[in-house]
């Protein structure tokens, strides 16, 4: 995926998942990451990700979203239900999840780096 | 750090800062990192900190505060205003910043990992 996700002018809506992983079962994790990531791009709503993990296995991940409602709607998807399950029993030793408005963006172009935008 | 910060009950604010290292001065570059974690944690209205880097040099730190007002005055930190010209003119190939009104959170328990709060 592009780094930054070409998010449109605020509001908009940020999902940020701060999540501590364990060291299991990395490539069953892998695969349920990436079909996440397919998976909420085809969802109503869905504007963008950005996603970065250390090699101490802390991870963040923002998802942007058209409204509360397409948060509430991803979040009910069936085959994510399954994930979040298996994340919170064996895939995440904690994770913590913030919905949050996006008022203000700013920063180099998504598309143009090096291109400030404010 | 701990992995998780322990902010309050929302509403409350975050600033996402996604951005993309480049190569060089990877010592400046950390000094000034550690630097401005400390020095946020000084400022007035500052409720925490999450950040990771992966591999690849993108980044994405979340920064928590008590309102608007205490970001802007963060952002009008003599100290900081120097880092942030180093960091557009030197560290960063690009990076985006999201400023956004936390309205919910959930999760396992920050101070106790796999208790869950929701």
């Amino acid at each position: 995926m592009p780094s930054f996700a070409a998010t449109p002018q605020p509001p908009y809506y940020v999902v940020a998942f701060t999540s501590q992983r364990g060291d299991d079962d990395e490539a069953g994790y892998g695969a349920m990451a990436e079909r996440m990531v397919e998976l909420a791009a085809m969802q109503p709503g869905y504007l963008g990700i950005e996603s970065v993990r250390g090699d101490d296995g802390l991870g963040i991940t923002l998802s942007y979203w058209q409204s509360r409602e397409a948060i509430r709607q991803w979040r009910e998807n069936a085959e994510h239900r399954v994930a979040q399950q298996l994340g919170r029993q064996k895939w995440y030793r904690g994770f913590r999840l913030r919905i949050a408005r996006v008022e203000d963006e700013y920063g180099t172009d998504a598309q143009v780096p090096g291109r400030f935008t404010d």
